[in-house]
């Protein structure tokens, strides 16, 4: 059961109007970590699984990648992201994640950013993943931290004038559904623990490279809201290697 | 500054009460998921880093390991770990983890049972593990789990009667000693973030085998407590191979 979210109208308004879809990249508090986990990306085929507006399907070009792949669930998110693209060696293809599947060794990087915890069935991508990759192939993905999803509400524990006590945790080793707000309420997400992360991706062939609970860049610790960024991880980066 | 607890009398009077204690590794409830994750021991040279009373000494020599040492910060703790041994291949030093060093490649396994958390700088042991494992050794650790370090207070967040509603997290980003209670007061322990024990095992040559955050086997769920584990991460299991 593969929700599209993203081609709900008012879903799509609402996540037009965050940083990240204004600004791009650099208005993505977890951007500068997951950069340092990209491999040189030059002369290298490239495939984004939920690739949104695109932002690293261009980014992968700017850093030389010969040919880009962008996949994603959404038509209304690939319509925005051909809108912001003039290049020919990008192309979007209308995929959910559970159903991207290229010849093997089609691809020398897979990258997602902020995807995954959509997908019910992880292990099963790996696996796909890992036969896209050619030897040595890189694959690089975010998702939102076991910490954040383990509870359907992602909301801080506040006192009665709204200041934050504490992140809670809960029904942590119980995976699966949970149907949060985020934009619009209604929202199917799949939460996992970060050992079922890492053991599927290590079950799959993989071998770790680095993991990553960044922490928002020091630049922006000024802005509302991002000192409380390391009271709990929200973001989980991972690279590993075939 | 390494802290020697287990020498006050009062802890170690604390300690010695507790089941697993009592009762040995079958009363500790993360035992059978750290069991799954050692290799085979027979005819292995195994070091085992904070020993306490020798449980895991013992199991490894049951195990058929060839030789086995055992090292604690604690003498009343070796005391009472000599005091249940009589093996030959068995034997036991004062050392703090931080100062246990012996020939590149003396072992074939090196495991530690819920001590790295009072260990101030982990990367430099797994540097120094890498070295004293043979080509091939394995590394297999639990520690308290960077969820249950973060706060100092360690506990569960309760409602006014005393039911639990959700376990906290604060404070995660910031590493460092950690002024606790558990037995007592004035623990010293170290947090570090999962992705900074993880790094640290990478970072020092081990490729990760696999990742555990234990639940309680079925078993022991029936016991007072036990469900509650369930709703949040208590310990993190690492397997490791050089």
């Amino acid at each position: 059961m593969k929700q599209n979210k993203y081609d709900e109208a008012a879903f799509f308004a609402a996540y037009a109007q965050m940083p990240r879809s204004v600004q791009g990249l650099d208005a993505a508090g977890e951007w500068h970590e997951l950069r340092a986990l990209l491999p040189p990306l030059s002369g290298k085929r490239v495939l984004d699984l939920g690739c949104g507006y695109g932002w690293h399907c261009r980014y992968a070009r700017e850093q030389g990648a010969s040919l880009v792949v962008g996949t994603d669930i959404s038509e209304k998110m690939l319509g925005k992201a051909r809108e912001l693209t003039e290049d020919e060696a990008i192309s979007y293809r209308r995929l959910a994640i559970e159903d991207a599947d290229f010849p093997d060794g089609s691809f020398d990087v897979v990258l997602s950013s902020l995807a995954f915890h959509y997908v019910d069935r992880f292990a099963e991508c790996c696996d796909r993943i890992y036969r896209m990759l050619a030897p040595g192939g890189q694959f690089v993905f975010s998702v939102e931290h076991p910490i954040f999803t383990a509870r359907a509400e992602q909301d801080w524990i506040r006192d009665e004038q709204g200041a934050i006590l504490h992140w809670p945790i809960d029904d942590y080793q119980h995976e699966g559904l949970r149907v949060t707000s985020f934009l619009a309420d209604d929202v199917h997400k799949y939460h996992r623990t970060l050992a079922s992360y890492l053991n599927d991706v290590i079950g799959a062939g993989f071998t770790l490279r680095a993991i990553r609970e960044p922490q928002p860049a020091a630049a922006m610790l000024s802005l509302p809201g991002m000192r409380d960024e390391l009271r709990r991880p929200m973001f989980l980066l991972v690279a590993a290697a075939k």
